[in-house]
């Protein structure tokens, strides 16, 4: 099988992956397209000290079980099926589960993977693949309205304008926040809803004026900077919300104290929900496709990674023939 | 007036601090008993340049007011009283409160202070002078249950065995948690409920055992260090909370991203409300006494300070004659 295959941060395209064996109760699907994240980026620098076949955000063919012949996406966090958690329903955070194309789970940057068959979703005909391959960081943007409830009507900041800011800022736009993005790159105000505020400076070392202290309900980290925290906390309001999307590969250096006097909330946030996702795409009510920037087919992998860690460059997607 | 004033990081006892005026809606109040706190403490370190008489623990007689000639106490943030947040009730978060003996507002360790009327709660006749001056400290200590919901029969881990991490064990257990207390002075089980368990070396590096990984639903942090984070977090379970009750003069250096992992909450958390913490007082469900160490009369106010500040020494109160 064809895919690319990371090992020790250096990222090759291999003939001669072996070919994965869907265990009983699992699906084998052949991949028609994934999309290449800041997480990818981060393992292929080394992070986590990932080695195999990295990629988690696909639209695929299932090939055998319950979906067979259908075009499908899936959620990536595969739970062992047997402990609480996975009985609750709730195998993202089984203690032993295994992560598509970043723990322990063959990724999407190859021909085909391996999933649960509970774990996979049908597409409906209205989701293109391109819009598709969005699935799941749409569903992780959405989530945060499992996280803090009802956005509509509420001063929310995100922070970041990358691919999953600007998905966070379309969701919770869709959703009916009044959304203002702190980010770098003002050309990219043109992705977004005319509604959708989009600053420059916001977030830089002493550059936030007095009125947007302790103006935001709710803020979202999704710069993936461990700079970004410190420089949140003052805009959000006493009482107010802080969503933490990206993880950060180096440490976060930050005084909590006017996090306790304050009384704000600090919530880490992951995956979401896949139908949600997938009934917002339908709908129309994000639109997903001006954020690819580039496609490029597998045997280019290296070349669409490259592309992706250009500045100013948004999601790059591989095609499969 | 006699009181204590706190200049520079040095306290002395002074016989000519002006009378305090309570402007119209505001009471006087004559402090009959005062407790010496972390905060406190930290002031007369420097701790956020504070100068004027600090002191915000206390039980008094109110000397004019609705409440004249009752024994009160009173909550320590003084509100606009016209702002969005006072009109609605939380002059907790005011952005222009005055504080008692912290931010603006002449406190405690002085023979009287002002405070807004609707500040001030008659003490009940059950609830005795030491026992009362404890109703701050423990109104923080049991607003745990205003952010998490209820406690009874969570899995709750309180870091930190001073004088506010022990009133936060008391509170959690008199709720019904079943608590751990992480903390450096063993012999202070004693001060606990029986089916309360004590762990010294929790908290230290490397030193968690793998049973207690992802054990605990709550955490509690009431250190006051910053090194206290990034060990609690491996503590508690995918979708736990942490909530931090203590400020830190440092700042926090945390790798966040199993924050983001496992989805789990910090929640900065203050003052809490005092009705709770007198009715929890008067019908006994918290032992409060035995966290006194000594008592001074307010003319030995340095040497009170000097003996809160011994290691191993709890709750020092000071007594107005």
């Amino acid at each position: 099988m064809r895919g690319l295959f990371l090992e020790r941060g250096s990222l090759s395209l291999r003939d001669d992956l072996p070919e994965p064996v869907a265990p009983p109760g699992w699906s084998t699907v052949a991949v028609r397209r994934a999309g290449i994240c800041a997480t990818d980026q981060a393992l292929a620098r080394g992070y986590m000290g990932f080695c195999g076949v990295p990629g988690h955000e696909f639209v695929g063919e299932a090939l055998d079980g319950p979906l067979r012949g259908r075009r499908v996406v899936g959620e990536i966090n595969a739970g062992c099926g047997e402990c609480e958690r996975c009985r609750g329903g709730d195998s993202r955070h089984c203690a032993t589960r295994t992560v598509l194309g970043i723990a322990g789970l063959g990724g999407a940057f190859a021909e085909r993977i391996v999933l649960p068959d509970r774990n996979l979703l049908p597409v409906p005909d209205e989701v293109d693949d391109v819009a598709a391959t969005f699935t799941e960081p749409l569903a992780a943007a959405l989530h945060i309205a499992d996280d803090v409830g009802a956005v509509a009507g509420r001063e929310v900041l995100v922070a970041g304008d990358g691919k999953l800011g600007l998905l966070c800022a379309l969701a919770l736009a869709a959703g009916g926040a009044r959304v203002t993005v702190a980010g770098r790159h003002p050309e990219r105000a043109g992705l977004l809803p005319d509604d959708v505020s989009f600053r420059t400076g916001l977030l830089e070392d002493g550059a936030a004026p007095g009125s947007d202290r302790a103006r935001f309900d709710l803020a979202v980290e999704a710069t993936g900077s461990p700079q970004a925290l410190p420089r949140l906390l003052p805009l959000v309001r006493p009482r107010g919300t802080i969503v933490l999307k990206t993880t950060t590969e180096a440490p976060t250096v930050v005084d909590l104290s006017g996090l306790v006097v304050d009384e704000q909330r600090l919530l880490g946030s992951r995956c979401g929900r896949f139908d949600v996702a997938l009934s917002a795409l339908a709908r129309g009510a994000v639109a997903v496709a001006p954020l690819v920037a580039a496609s490029y087919p597998l045997a280019e992998g290296a070349a669409a990674f490259a592309r992706a860690a250009e500045r100013g460059v948004l999601k790059v997607l591989l095609t499969f023939d």
